[in-house]
């Protein structure tokens, strides 16, 4: 009774290409993609994704190559997620927000063999491209809509290699359910950023973990407000061929557009960066009818703020906030935004407890002796996974029941000479509260007497003025001595391309200004 | 790139054991088991189960020891399909209908190291361990509101086991996920009960994949009307763990008890054979408010009647109808029950579609040159599956739209020496159209000249008559001459201990009787 004998008949290694060719099948009249006027039924979404696997494999693309892509959400760029894999290839797409050396960067990382590219990044690309030895082949992505584009030399049109292919074309499947799917790059936080790769394997579950755990039923109509560049959609690309679903696009992520799909396309879900909550509190609230009908968001990252999830929710939709990253394939625990009152009736719970089905182990651990923290709600650890990911390099504590509480990055966490561990967040969440205050952002700078100490650099709102020494002050009546900013530096704070404070640019700063405290308020 | 380095942090081998751990931890606080005054919570399951795996261990259950069961649907049954996988061991709950001989038969076969039974059923069993020269050690599950029955001698006591175990045991995970988890025993429909062998990877997928079928949501409330020892519940027994549910147990499965149990804890889904439709419609629409809630019935075998069908539906539920098998691990394609109108008005399409998303593929084939049949509703093959699952002898054909036609098993088929293949199915259902007929069944008889011939068994309705000349003449209106039943044969049909008509044995009685024409009408 040791093992079960194998046979092609009972064990089928696991891949998001099963998705689309049940979706072909059981869900072949109903649409699968919308992007203005063009609407793709199930049916031929597999079709077109077969044809363009046969036209990869005619270009000479085999079993690991890398084919990248550098668009906008368009139906070409959710078909690449299928069409390169069923080449047997590995799909990459490039966040748009990046400069042409750092494309150049990650494309020489990648050794792509084909880029598919949106028109508008046409001449980035060939930039990014000069500094390349064996450049890719370049695949240009014309909306069918405007006037075709005059192609560059050597490459091709999207529509032209799809036409080359064969709609018989015998898909080439994984040997083994762990061969690679996608490589998704990381924001880029803590420097350049880094190549996570997925597996088959991997992206079949986790498809399957964002359906439970967002409790999604059969054909879904999902707005696409989240790069598909991040996190291969959240994995969403793969799970609506899963469940049938409509896949909505919309040019510009604006308001307005958001509710004309809402209204036209009866959309039921959309998630991102809670920036989309500020987009939709900010434009909306007061121009907007009620809801047609329950729409679901569904947020990772930061916090966003009380007043603004008030204000949407408010509105009508039902939003539920994550915690994730690229290297765990995107959201990973999570739970619906709840106020909880307590004593300044303003604070909002941001303790995540219910992760995805499909994390093994869950814990936050001391990262040198590998045990439990003790569930105290103080004793800080770093929040470790296991499942089919990487491990984590995020720092949390437990909770008396249990729940855990993301406190810090890792490498952002102050240790001091008095043996504490400083949560930068907890003193940006001083900062953020002070009046005149926009933004913050905390590093530790290195000290021979402490340890390191904490240095705060600020952005003041327009208009507001605050010295070094009153934010001091505020905070020496709301943090422990220790937690304090030593210095306070004014000034724009810098962002990687995807928005996030690069902590590790405030620390070249902050050692080029010396330890010296800074005091210049506005 | 080919391939992914494996390590304990990115690779976790599938088993429905981490749906239980999850559900201690998210749904640590929500019911889990519910029987009569007793009701248990996630946390408490997961407690139960961990000492049930210690205890067996302790008893010297190893990796891959069988633990049978024998028992209705009860709380310590369901507990054992996670507390017997957690030891290692591999769980079997067998048929409560059969009779002393065939438990002791499959006893033997398994080698069981340990058996779980009901008091009521302790009587059999001790008749069934007489035949056996290693019998396993028993152990006797009391329910707890009666009085504790004498245990017989060298018997354990359920409660008495779970309370020898340490809540701090550690799981013995399968070193490989296609290692088994239960055995599940064929109804014997085509002779003795067949064995089938589940893995913990199989049950992991098809639990997820009977939820996303029948688009559950997390936290249902389930009534357990199915034996569990059919197809390991359905795998409901796991997916009830993966979606934090709520288990319903009632003693008697009678209509009132139903009903009490919906009103009384919410149930929103519950399943079994089509026989529970009859049951309600039967009893209840006459006496019973209308239904509180939304409350779904999954019915997989036979299509149940159209004025059963619409009673129960006029009652408030919602029917949907499977096709699936043992060997299958439950249910595999299913669509919603919708009445298409057609010329007679009266017919239900029973055509099935939707296979479930742990499906690679389905498909009707010729079993000779394995080459699937046109789309025409009437070429018939062998309904094949690629999955994790073992290939069935049920025969079907394709539609002109790809849906799958039920036709028949493929033992039960009859070949004419004209080259047609007859469908019993097709056959029988003329004979149930016949007023006076309650039953019938159709085997085919070897016959030199005209290959095997169809020969009919019926049953009359109480007080009915018809001679077999009066039946033959009805069917010839109504069907192609060479499936026309050469002998009508009446009386009781032989069923198996779970209620399908045996047809092997009708094909003994058949032989026994020799090659006449019987028309004893009564």
């Amino acid at each position: 009774m040791e093992g079960l004998l194998q046979s092609p008949a009972n064990y089928v290694p696991l891949s998001p290409i099963s998705f689309l060719e049940r979706a072909a099948f059981v869900y072949g009249d109903q649409v699968s993609l919308v992007y203005g006027n063009k609407t793709y039924l199930w049916r031929e979404t597999h079709q077109r994704c077969l044809k363009l696997a046969s036209a990869l494999s005619q270009m000479g693309v085999t079993r690991g190559d890398v084919v990248a892509a550098l668009a906008p959400n368009i139906p070409e760029l959710y078909e690449l997620y299928f069409g390169v894999p069923m080449a047997g290839a590995v799909i990459s797409a490039l966040n748009t927000r990046h400069d042409a050396p750092m494309l150049g960067l990650l494309l020489s990382q990648l050794e792509a063999k084909i880029i598919c590219v949106h028109h508008q990044f046409v001449e980035i690309t060939l930039k990014a491209l000069e500094v390349l030895s064996k450049p890719p082949l370049l695949i240009v992505m014309t909306e069918s809509d405007q006037t075709p584009h005059q192609l560059p030399q050597n490459s091709l049109s999207y529509e032209g290699l799809v036409a080359m292919g064969k709609h018989d074309f015998e898909i080439v499947r994984p040997k083994d359910e762990c061969d690679p799917i996608s490589v998704n790059f990381t924001s880029g936080s803590t420097g350049t950023p880094k190549g996570a790769v997925y597996s088959h394997r991997a992206t079949y579950l986790n498809s399957l973990g964002v359906i439970l755990r967002y409790d999604m039923r059969a054909m879904p109509v999902f707005l696409w407000t989240v790069d598909i560049f991040r996190c291969s959609g959240w994995c969403f690309t793969w799970a609506m061929a899963a469940l049938g679903g409509a896949n909505i696009f919309i040019g510009n992520v604006t308001a307005e557009a958001i509710f004309d799909a809402i209204c036209l396309h009866k959309v039921t879900y959309l998630c991102g960066a809670p920036t989309i909550l500020n987009r939709i509190a900010e434009t909306c609230s007061a121009n907007f009818p009620p809801l047609p009908h329950k729409v679901e968001i569904i947020v990772a990252g930061a916090l966003p703020p009380l007043q603004i999830l008030n204000k949407v929710q408010e509105m009508g939709f039902i939003v539920s906030h994550s915690y994730g990253m690229t290297e765990a394939l995107g959201p990973v625990i999570m739970k619906s935004l709840m106020h909880e009152l307590d004593d300044d009736r303003e604070k909002i719970r941001c303790r995540e407890k219910i992760h995805n089905m499909m994390m093994e182990g869950v814990d936050v651990k001391d990262p040198t002796t590998m045990t439990s923290v003790p569930f105290d709600g103080k004793t800080v650890g770093e929040i470790m996974f296991r499942s089919n990911t990487l491990m984590s390099g995020d720092l949390g504590v437990r909770d008396t029941d249990g729940y855990i509480h993301i406190k810090d990055r890792a490498v952002d966490l102050i240790l001091s000479s008095g043996g504490e561990t400083i949560s930068t967040i907890e003193v940006e969440a001083v900062l953020a509260s002070h009046p005149a205050i926009e933004a913050a952002a905390v590093v530790g700078r290195p000290n021979d007497d402490l340890g390191d100490v904490p240095c705060a650099f600020v952005k003041l709102k327009e208009g507001c003025r605050a010295s070094a020494q009153e934010i001091v002050e505020f905070c020496e009546d709301k943090l422990a001595h220790y937690m304090v900013p030593r210095s306070v530096d004014f000034g724009d704070l810098p962002t990687s391309s995807t928005g996030k404070i690069q902590k590790f640019v405030l620390r070249e700063r902050d050692k080029a200004m010396g330890s010296l405290s800074h005091s210049n308020g506005h």
